[in-house]
């Protein structure tokens, strides 16, 4: 067994694309990803799964139909499955996303945002 | 639905004892708990989990039977389900739990650190 600690920040500093997280770990059928992001993404839902952010450095607003959830670094929140939402980031922030192995990041939606791959950093 | 977020530190000030985590979120079955912890904790393992040990504050030290992962503050670790092992802390070390909902602090093993009761905050 190897016994090297997950870095956070070490890990980001590998990420250069926007909008695209990067696997860091798994649990069970869960996955840890880290993504810097910037700019509106897209509006969607995810099904069948809750999906929790984690801001690591700077400011993210979760965007709802009828409010928002405004996110600095340090603290999470859990979009519920079904809930459809926007994350925005007015300047680049850098977040954790935890959900199951196989979520689609543009949930019910298919656009230029949409991820095909899954790639571990 | 409610749209403040989760904070870690916030939530971490409001805990007093040690080695008595405390959920703060749910996602799908899984739960997201906050510790204070010092000292040495039981050697146990989690038969049918992983679990993940993400570090908030501190140093922490997971003991396995050969070898050891040394986490500072940003770190995380996922210790494999069957894995024996034991979270040692020199000084006080804040950290965050990420684990399915039930699952028993001790593991395997019943002794006086083991909670009976899931407690929020």
């Amino acid at each position: 067994m190897k016994y090297d600690p997950i870095n956070l920040r070490e890990k980001l500093s590998k990420i250069e694309e926007h909008w695209s997280p990067r696997i860091i770990a798994e649990m069970n059928d869960y996955q840890f990803k880290l993504a810097k992001i910037a700019g509106e993404f897209v509006w969607h839902h995810h099904a069948d799964t809750d999906e929790v952010f984690l801001v690591i450095e700077g400011n993210l607003e979760i965007e709802f139909k009828d409010g928002k959830a405004s996110l600095k670094s340090g603290e999470m929140f859990v979009v519920p499955s079904g809930v459809a939402h926007r994350p925005v980031a007015k300047k680049e922030c850098k977040i954790m996303l935890i959900e199951p192995k196989g979520v689609k990041n543009t949930g019910n939606v298919d656009n230029k945002r949409t991820l095909e791959d899954e790639v571990w950093i």
